[in-house]
């Protein structure tokens, strides 16, 4: 097995692993799942699978409407080949409606309309559980430049405009969402997955949860609902 | 006792009456000291007339170099005459140096010097623990107007650039403060108080602390360590 190159970085849904040359990575996707800073985890059969032909066809769908992501092509059924960004330790999450964290911190009820949308900055940061940030701390502690948050800022609204689009075709809502963002030659990309595990989304007739959510109430169906959201949107997941 | 008025609100450390008309209040500065959100309280003697007139000093000092605040005169030992503001329920937190929660939540060592410094906003909320909000939050949930935020940014970093220089000048570090803000009469005036109750204060040689975290930390001399930065003020307490 000396051919299989040694893992660059293992979290808890993907593991990281060195590309073709050094401006490349490969993703793979696990079937892992956890919630709670980590402490409910399990394994969900294809769930790696169907997140990594997700996330396939949205960064697609996003570069195919202007949208620089680090994506290059899905190898196979679980592996991506991405560029290698120099990641900005800052998570942008994006809420269309008050759900999560949201609603504990500000005592806002579940579903609340957010008008304009609701954008926060967090820390990338397990040991300090990811605390949320401002662009005053972003740029004393330098975790990114002024210009960097702008255009982090710039592409989460964008993102969301696609997004909210595209999937409201499909009969679902984009509730919420996060993203992270990296350097490459100077740009900002999109970088990290979008998929269920890293968004929120609601039937809009039955408002059912068609997310990680599912798993961290343990509501069952988990990757039932993500094999829906993506028969919606036309992704093949029997691969 | 048909002459004293009810309160109208009675907060940790102040009581507010109504003033002789509809425009003004009269802030009681109580000796009551409290800490984590209430949970480690206690009567400090002499407190809250030290407070008055630091405030009053404050205040005034600010007033003086151009900064619009509530504050009309002080009547006697506890009590101080007021603007009734319409006030915003946001406070403005600005850091020249890492102490207290900052620490706890990024991992920053106390006493790191922060340059620029950093300024942060929360939600007045005893029931939510007021929590740590930005600028979109503001926005979508109305707690303020956008100019409104300008103003009250403008004058916090207005106010720290003052007072850093003033307590620099009687061998004090000002490490941080917060601020909150009030709407009279179409314009955003400076409210609340301003005392070692709400602002962290060491000596620049034995970097003792001089402010309300002697309480926290059980230190003892805290009314103490008011005093001295008062004398250091030129503010008269034997009042």
């Amino acid at each position: 097995m000396s051919d299989v190159p040694a893992a660059l970085y293992e979290g808890k849904a993907k593991i990281v692993y060195p590309g073709e040359d050094a401006d490349t990575l490969v993703l793979f996707f696990k079937d892992d799942t956890s919630a709670f800073d980590g402490e409910k985890r399990e394994q969900l059969a294809r769930k790696g699978e169907i997140n990594n032909a997700f996330n396939a066809y949205i960064q697609t769908y996003l570069q195919e409407h202007g949208v620089p992501t680090h994506f290059l092509r899905r190898l196979d059924a679980r592996r991506s080949l991405v560029r290698r960004l120099d990641m900005i330790p800052v998570e942008s999450v994006l809420r269309n409606r008050a759900a999560g964290s949201l609603c504990r911190r500000l005592g806002v009820e579940e579903g609340r309309l957010l008008e304009p949308p609701v954008l926060e900055f967090f820390l990338k940061n397990d040991a300090l559980h990811d605390p949320m940030i401002n662009r005053s701390h972003i740029r004393t502690f330098g975790y990114a430049h002024a210009e960097e948050v702008e255009r982090m800022e710039y592409w989460t609204l964008r993102v969301n405009a696609l997004l909210r689009e595209r999937f409201a075709q499909v009969g679902l809502i984009l509730v919420d969402f996060k993203l992270e963002f990296g350097r490459f030659a100077g740009e900002i990309l999109l970088g990290d997955e979008f998929s269920p595990d890293g968004c929120r989304l609601w039937d809009v007739q039955s408002q059912e949860k068609m997310d990680k959510d599912r798993f961290r109430r343990g509501l069952g169906g988990v990757v039932e609902a993500y094999i829906e959201v993506a028969r919606r949107l036309g992704i093949a997941t029997d691969a």
